[in-house]
């Protein structure tokens, strides 16, 4: 499996500008500390483009949207032709993710991972098509080995382009009925957390349908006789195209030193496959908010990461990722354009 | 003392769009409550506007400043000419609030309510002056009922101009060497809490320094025999005029129907006191942001209310207000924006 995997070359961030950052922002007049959590992430921007002036270029959201062959066993509230009709809505602009990142000034791009609907050639889907949806973990594997290469590819050569064109911040965002599903096994394969507290509602299922799932999920885990430890056979046998597609793109983004807006819980699955394979992708990664769905806290204790916004969102889409944007451009801006103590002549702390 | 109280008409906001409103939000393409708190922010905006969308108009942060008799006494780790020194940063341009009110699209007003320094006249400065910074609450009251009433009345004057040139949405901040010391006077006179529990760091008090407030303030309040329990008697006593400005200020801005976005400590406990007059001035406020100052949470519980934001900060200037900022425009542009199921042909669940 090993040789179908796209190849990334992801450096740890250096730390040894974090001093002479530090000395930055504490120099800016305001009390030591004063504007927390964004004097951090000015820092981490810092520390990312290794610069003194962080600034953000072209930033995009990239939605990669894939069907699930478990959705048709009942794993969500929402019948499985939403996905292609949220890309649809995607296409047309109106669905919140439209909006937000219209408000937010980022581009959106919309790929279709794997659907389960043929859209022919549309002028504003990227067609990273895989195939027609993936099978249904509940007989076997959601995908072979080389169908999640694949996808990692398409995604890793999406963020690729982006790059070279001078794009250095990348949210992240999914579209797919049935991905908290897919997401919840990855999250459990992958941090240990128990089955039931990696389950959630998802789009809304009541505590039958919660219960449907979680009984679901527990007997597509015990499909297989060994509980695989490697990462890529884990997200081969749970994953969705598109989750796939986001691990390639988040690796890529990292290798290209790019800052990564995580969203919400689905993508922050596609981190802990990442993140296994490459722990430094980590250091690109800025966590734009915390998931009303049950265990993306979980995820977020793994990976010892604190969110920026904490507003009850459960809708994916990137939604999350482009509300946090703003407070990206503020800690740039902080970082630039505030005055030192001493420029501007104010006297110091005694 | 009332007579000088200026007034205002506050009209409690009518809920009789709620049900029109909350159908709007579900009807749109997402699972229901799926935006969290962004829903509820959007129908705090429409009930505030009285609208289905709701939208913001020439948005402002008011930035009122004054000095306080207290600060020379060491209630601060800064010294009083501070206060000053950063106003003229505000005039420069240098400081946090200016920074993140452009970065938000918010034009910034800074306010002499009464500074210990002589600007002469200024461009960009308001002159509210009530007088050189109030005098020290250990040895008398801060400021005489018509001073006090005088600073609410030129807060009601700058605001009514606003509401009058369209601005329908004002952030509010503060500065003022000394400030937290007397809005955590205000907020124990005002919501009950333990002194102890009213009193934090400031801008920076090491554990000495906090301990020598907190005896400081113990001693402002021993010097009154009578507890007052008079909202604008406790503001008089143990006030700034920026605060009084302010509370003014917040006043006359629900009256003209606007919505208020609320900073941290010192701007709530400006509300605190607006509140006490009129309850009903709470139904226009938006919470921007829990501030790191010890102190805030408890009069949030008081208030029963929820910020937006938990970022840690707690520099004041409204920072916070503007970094909330984007977070409104995100609530008016998805009820505005967005698709309904029916428009965008979606199926909506089973």
């Amino acid at each position: 499996m090993r040789s179908d995997l796209p190849a990334f070359r992801i450096v740890a961030v250096d730390h040894a500008l974090a001093p002479a950052l530090q000395k930055k922002i504490d120099q800016k007049t305001k009390p030591l500390g004063a504007l927390g959590r964004l004097e951090q992430l000015a820092m981490r921007l810092g520390l990312i483009q290794q610069s003194l002036t962080p600034q953000l270029h072209r930033p995009h959201v990239l939605v990669c949207a894939g069907d699930h062959g478990a959705a048709k066993a009942g794993v969500s509230a929402y019948p499985q032709d939403v996905t292609w009709q949220m890309v649809e809505n995607f296409l047309a602009g109106g669905a919140a993710i439209n909006v937000l990142a219209r408000q937010a000034g980022m581009t959106l791009l919309v790929a279709d991972a794997g659907l389960n609907h043929d859209f022919g050639p549309r002028e504003r889907l990227l067609d990273a098509k895989v195939g027609p949806g993936t099978a249904n973990y509940l007989e076997g594997a959601a995908m072979s080995s080389r169908e999640c290469a694949t996808a990692m590819q398409r995604g890793a050569d999406v963020v690729r382009g982006l790059a070279g064109n001078g794009c250095n911040v990348l949210g992240l965002g999914e579209m797919g009925i049935g991905n908290t599903a897919a997401a919840s096994l990855l999250t459990h394969c992958l941090t240990g957390m128990p089955l039931a507290a990696c389950v959630g509602r998802g789009t809304g299922l009541d505590d039958a349908g919660l219960a449907r799932k979680r009984d679901l999920l527990a007997r597509a885990l015990a499909h297989w006789s060994d509980r695989s430890d490697a990462p890529l056979q884990i997200l081969a046998r749970f994953g969705g195209f598109e989750i796939a597609m986001l691990t390639g793109a988040m690796l890529a983004a990292a290798e290209a030193g790019m800052i990564v807006l995580v969203d919400g819980f689905i993508v922050t699955s596609a981190l802990l496959v990442a993140h296994r394979l490459h722990p430094a992708v980590l250091d690109y990664c800025v966590f734009a908010h915390r998931s009303d769905e049950a265990g993306h806290r979980g995820q977020l204790d793994f990976l010892k990461s604190e969110p920026l916004l904490d507003l009850g969102l459960r809708l994916g889409e990137g939604t999350g990722a482009a509300l946090a944007y703003p407070l990206l451009r503020a800690a740039c801006a902080f970082l630039d354009e505030m005055a030192s103590f001493e420029s501007a002549g104010v006297s110091n702390r005694a």
